[in-house]
């Protein structure tokens, strides 16, 4: 529409950032920052790390997780437990733009205070579990939030635990955020910055800022398990007359209003309300009768398949989605006509669906890119980071610190 | 530990960001700048925006979900649908540092075209629900991919909605790296930007980054549901002989080992190993053996009580946690203590549990602030950032446009 090319934007194209951390919060914040156009470079040990080889897997092994959290980096392998690897580590965490993100926790070799001695300007910023240093993960921070206990069919005893690990995905997000901010007051100040952030605390204010704590404390009881219902609003799933299922939802007058016309239920509404001395209109009314508005139009969805469904939900603008599978919502892609998902050929693995940023750029998407195969760039990037001469690389490699391809150990 | 004061960091504290959103992403975004200093002035219309009183809900119908979403901000009312309004709505859009956020989808007159012509570097960043701008949700989105069939009891036929709005907070977060990244880019460049995201592209571009999408398309199948257990590796949840819950993970070997040893199973796993001629050192044999490994372990935690559980495990370094209710969660904060989660002391409600910052800066927290209440900052915003006069902002209350406390409209 503005007439640039979105494929040209790389708002980030200036920096550079280097990244040692594993599984999903740090990469993620390092792609997203690489999709952005930062030069990121990501190191492993030797061999990769715990993430390395972690489900799913292609069918010869390869890590369909890895390849996808790390798209569009650099990758660099070094002998982390020798002096002089982590005399690499540390000369790449200093170097470049000064950004380093890393999940090192305990690690004194790389804490800030021995990074900022050499670049006092640097901006680190370190993922953690909990904010005490104690390991933690989606599935642990997520049990101690109560989301578990509050998801999944009412009838239900025992927590269910969501599968998506969401909080990891809002901790690289919101480190991102972190990291971001930092450069941005030290283009102003000159200053660097020590950041921490912690998955727990990540999964504490998540569930802090949609008030559900003070939900919680105030009124003294748990809020119920609500199945598929919305907390607080109308909301939920219906059957199709061909054994499909539907999510519908009516957060705004607007959207209740939609849904009562499509399915020819006004006068039915209209005299509830005045049987039960509710208004419909109001979002804590609908969720208060849900199980009342449920009941009045689980048969009109009974009796319709989903391509009548969505036909006449789409015309009457109702607020709805089919559900899907994985493989039904990955089917979309198969033409790589998509903006944001498309297949990408990646080393290792072969043609695969990966996904750009979902930040779009002057009207176009940032398409997405391969990930590097691990360790391929340790050469490139140290020579151009570090100005390591090919006689230097060759000896580290002969010390077994870095491992160049196409090089036989002397 | 670093001698600074991590009170007085306000990394964004040049900048002003106008927003004019409403439920979660948005506002998720623009509090979380907030919570780093930038001056964010959120807009509403007169009375409050559709989430003005969502759920959850304080005694007195106040919401929870407003207050917690909108902390450190300034709130403007304004009535959006007069000429008059519209006009100080994109006053204020412009003004300031020229950052905007909204999700006012179809809305023309506050398209980029519309902005950028009266200030030509603005950053514009649209929150969505669809690329094309068709209205979605947390809960529908969610549902097209195809994370409810994944989630919940191994033995369920129907999806099951995850209770937390994951992808809301997820976009949220994402949006503010994007106008982060488009305020850097201005920085160097004097170049404005459009930015839109899309809650659905987010949704797609988090199941992609985990593999998933590739996963279902490379396998030809959806992989299964799994309950609680974690998807390619060794991770579920226990009973106590308390009747308590917890969640054990073992991703590492190191985590693994720990969990054999504190449970005195090293003997038992070494002979199955032999007998089943499986390695559990590798993750995903553990999870290819999950049933058996969780049959082995269950004895031992259903003899012990959670506190017996809880001493134990952790002497033995394993990854664990108890379920909570959000009422024991929200317990932990009664003491006012935590850096990261307490009171604050809300207009319109009253003392209220509320989150800061997950980002720590050189060591410390960043508190929570309260909220605003709807419209209290009308008069000084308009003054300040637009250079209203007390005669402007009178006769702006006279015709209806704004509302100012203690006058009466002529």
């Amino acid at each position: 529409m503005t007439g640039s090319d979105p494929a040209a934007r790389r708002p980030l194209g200036d920096l550079c950032v280097v990244e040692f951390a594993s599984f999903v919060a740090g990469p993620s914040a390092g792609m997203g920052l690489a999709q952005l156009g930062a030069e990121v470079v990501r190191i492993d040990p030797l061999g990769g790390g715990n993430d390395h080889l972690r489900w799913p897997v292609a069918a010869n092994g390869a890590s369909l997780y890895w390849a996808s959290l790390n798209k569009g980096k650099r990758s660099v392998t070094v002998d982390v437990r020798s002096a002089a690897g982590r005399e690499l580590v540390t000369a790449l965490a200093t170097a470049g733009s000064g950004i380093f993100l890393d999940n090192a926790v305990g690690q004194r070799w790389l804490s800030y205070e021995v990074l900022s001695a050499r670049r006092p300007d640097l901006v680190h910023v370190r993922v953690q579990g909990h904010r005490d240093g104690r390991p933690a993960v989606d599935y642990t921070v997520n049990a101690e939030v109560g989301v578990p206990q509050l998801t999944g069919p009412e009838s239900m005893e025992a927590p269910v635990n969501h599968v998506l690990p969401a909080w990891d995905l809002l901790t690289g997000a919101t480190a991102a955020v972190g990291l971001l901010s930092a450069v941005h007051e030290r283009s102003v100040t000159g200053r660097g910055a020590h950041l921490e952030i912690a998955l727990a605390d990540v999964a504490l204010a998540g569930v802090a800022n949609l008030g559900w704590l003070a939900d919680a404390e105030l009124t003294g009881r748990d809020r119920p398990r609500l199945g598929n219902h919305v907390y607080g609003s109308f909301g939920t799933d219906f059957a199709t007359a061909d054994g499909q299922r539907l999510m519908v939802v009516a957060l705004t007058e607007k959207q209740w209003r939609a849904l009562c016309r499509v399915t020819a239920t006004e006068e039915v509404f209209r005299a509830l309300e005045v049987a039960l001395d509710a208004d419909l209109d109001s979002e804590s009314e609908r969720y208060r009768l849900r199980e009342t508005i449920v009941a009045v139009l689980r048969p009109w969805f009974a009796a319709r398949t989903l391509d009548e469904l969505a036909d006449q939900l789409d015309v009457a603008r109702v607020l709805w989605s089919p559900y899907r599978t994985m493989r039904q919502a990955a089917a979309r892609f198969a033409s790589d006509e998509d903006e944001v998902v498309r297949h990408v050929d990646q080393p290792g693995i072969g043609r695969m669906l990966a996904a750009g940023s979902p930040l779009r750029w002057s009207g176009g998407g940032l398409p997405p890119q391969a990930a590097p195969r691990l360790g391929a760039d340790t050469a490139e990037v140290l020579s151009s980071l570090l100005g390591l001469t090919d006689a230097d690389l060759g000896r580290l490699h002969d010390e077994g610190v870095i491992r160049l391809e196409n090089r036989m150990t002397a």
